[in-house]
């Protein structure tokens, strides 16, 4: 589907690399950070999604023959696209485990490399990781109100252009169980689901004929659509007696899909249509703008839908968009590096890091995460960020080390899971952490800490910039 | 970047495909129309865009072995899949031209093939169209407010994903000057351009060095970006004592750029410096989620801002992203064919259709198009679509015919032109738009009127289906 070469990146990533290699930079180790600001539609946590396939790129990312005559036409030096030519990402990264529940201003990747290889994968890294991040957490709220429903991805037709095919793996990781996307199911091994078009049934004369059809042309999970011409009074009858001449061949109809009007009212009326028929084993599939409000709606009014067909609002993350990740220098030419900011929540934090997990001793989640040195191996006490008298005394709980290490030399170092393992990974965490930042309206905030070190690694670094001034 | 297979698509678009292959109507010739419901940003207009690329694309869709042997593990027969090995399309599309101004209800393209093929180009053809679409309107928006300042698209680290590679072609012909992109800067032919990460200047240990060498190792089109740590006090400084030494070597300074704090202050304070300093020669180029209204505002302060770089919220369409294009059957099997809907908008327009812009003999648009036969040359009278007392004569004016032959027997016909040039176009169909149809607010309604002929050529299949239950 993607063929991804280096690049896919933003012009400013190789001006700076070709500064860095005329001043003999290129050796410099530099570490970046990846962290997010804001969570997502206004919940209570992320799911971090992404990174595997992402691995997987960085780790074959090269400059083409033809990449290398383009930029020779942009004004880059022969020397530096000399350089280019032999280039490849020879870092390592600590991370998070995709799936795993993620919070705001808190690294959920590190990357240690030489500051040209550092600074070019800086692009493809936000751009998919930000975008997966979001879509897994929207399916993943999705999954918290549907229960044990099925939860489709119908969304290719109205997703950000090919967005979608990455769009249709997170939500996989979210917690969705098929997917319409015939080409992302074929590479990400997703089952494939799918009904039938309006178009299909205006194309018979009648439609029952074309239900007919259908079902013949398609037994195995067939599916109609009930709502082209009238759904109570056409779609559902019809569906009913082709459901009956489906059990007179040995089949079963699968399921009806509604596609528009009150979903709650029409799966109503159409389950007792069924059940009064004998067909309570046909299932009832509901599609139309739906996402987590709608679906928790609909269920809280007990309509008896069986499937959730989620399109556009899953696969575009809306109504937010995007996740608003960054990636920002923490260590570079052997010193701690910082951001000032008169925007606080944008000062950075220098060093190499590690970022704790806090847990009682049932092994249940705290509500908390602490950022350490990396070579810290148990904090005392955290302070809050950016309120000093703020603090908390965590000696006594366990600190499970969030960041490991992931790629080295380029090479990925983690065994590959497949999406079912990745979703039942983040399931497992998700469960861990308490209803109170999962529910939807004001979520309990998910506390962020620092250990003493950092903090006062981070104050003399701003002391020492506002006395330079 | 992409390998577009004809697996790009929706399961159920085989799944009806195999059922009409089985069913032998391989050669029952449809008519689809592809048209959008509402407008995005609640605007007045939307731009169209995407058609050339896809037209190539559709052009080589195809199914590959390994497509042949993924769809054969999903239930597909093998006669079916016989059939799918010598899938191309085939069919005949009219269309809009890429980068004029569209409108909701009515048909932006119309697909005229093989009910199979038609159907499995479905979804590409919604994919790329309603995305590009979306983000070549927002484009224009902001070009509408930010006059001659330049506008670069730096999006791709927020975009969803690989749609940032679409978000940036339809940026461009919405009116956008370059990209910080670099793969669609070389597929698409777009002027690249890029300043400098706040990480670059947090690399070295002052400012000053990081801008000198900055400077020195990219003295063209060198932008510096001046708040680091304190735009008025360290950055600006800086940059001013660097740009007088690029003076010395007979360089200038293009820019320097602004990414947070208050914009319209800190442009105007930084004006100041700059020109005191003898370099009114230097441009200031501003970041930081800015969209059509945060622009508009600055300029309203007059903000002495040259270069808008827009990130976010254009690439992702903010805050609507997807445009809601929908592909709906007009014909099959020698026949009219409709939708009938509870929502009377999602009623659809039976047979094959042109569209006509109507214009005043001075040329000037007068804010409707009207849509009738496809053989109709000119039309007397238009009704509103489902209100049949607004009528009006249209007579008198001039009929511009706007859904033009651009596909034949799968053969790309019209001449491929570059962005620039869809650009132009793209602006010059937006000047002959009235100025009410591009206010921000309430802005005027373009009507879309239907012929009498298709009225009752619509009216009686109503008719037919409500005798028929």
């Amino acid at each position: 589907m993607h063929n991804f070469t280096a690049t896919y990146t933003d012009q400013y990533q190789l001006a700076m690399a070709q500064v860095y290699f005329k001043n003999g930079q290129k050796d410099n180790t530099a570490i970046f950070d990846y962290s997010f600001r804001k969570l997502p539609f206004n919940g209570g946590y992320a799911i971090f999604s992404g990174l595997e396939d992402l691995l997987e790129i960085i780790s074959e990312l090269r400059f083409s023959e033809k990449d290398l005559e383009f930029l020779k036409t942009q004004g880059f030096d022969n020397d530096f696209l000399q350089y280019l030519k032999e280039f490849r990402f020879r870092g390592t990264i600590y991370s998070s485990a995709e799936g795993d529940v993620i919070f705001p201003t808190r690294p959920v990747l590190q990357v240690e490399a030489n500051i040209i290889e550092a600074q070019i994968i800086e692009t493809i890294l936000l751009n998919l990781l930000n975008f997966q991040t979001l879509v897994a957490t929207k399916a993943s709220r999705i999954r918290l109100v549907a229960g044990e429903s099925q939860l489709l991805d119908f969304g290719l037709r109205r997703a950000q252009a090919t967005g979608g095919y990455f769009a249709t793996r997170a939500a996989l990781i979210g917690g969705f169980n098929g997917t319409s996307n015939v080409i992302a199911g074929k590479n990400f091994d997703i089952p494939l689901s799918g009904t039938m078009a309006h178009s299909f049934v205006q194309s018979y004369d009648d439609e029952l004929t074309a239900f007919r059809e259908f079902a013949e042309g398609r037994p195995e999970k067939c599916v109609l659509l009930v709502d082209t011409y009238n759904t109570l009074k056409s779609g559902v009858p019809n569906a009913i007696r082709v459901a009956k001449e489906m059990e007179e061949r040995g089949e079963q109809l699968l399921a009806i899909r509604l596609d528009s009007g009150d979903l709650a009212y029409l799966a109503r009326e159409s389950r007792k249509l069924l059940d009064d028929a004998g067909l309570a084993y046909v299932k009832i599939a509901a599609s139309n703008q739906l996402d987590e409000y709608v679906i928790k709606s609909l269920l809280e009014q007990e309509a008896p839908i069986d499937i959730f067909g989620v399109g556009t609002n899953l696969v575009t993350g809306d109504p937010d968009g995007a996740l608003d990740g960054v990636y920002k220098l923490a260590w570079a030419g052997g010193k701690p590096r910082i951001k000032i900011s008169e925007s606080i929540i944008k000062i950075t934090l220098p060093h190499k890091k590690q970022v704790f997990r806090l847990k009682d001793d049932n092994g249940n989640c705290i509500g908390a995460d602490v950022v350490g040195m990396f070579n810290e191996e148990k904090i005392e006490e955290m302070y809050h960020p950016f309120e000093p008298y703020k603090t908390m005394k965590i000696s006594s709980y366990l600190h499970e080390p969030l960041l490991k290490k992931v790629l080295e030399d380029g090479e990925v170092l983690i065994p590959k899971r497949n999406l079912k393992e990745i979703a039942e990974y983040s399931a497992k965490r998700l469960a861990e952490l308490p209803k109170e930042y999962k529910r939807f309206n004001n979520p309990h905030i998910y506390k962020i800490g620092i250990s003493k070190e950092l903090k006062e690694e981070r104050d003399l670094l701003i002391k020492n910039f506002k006395n330079s001034i």
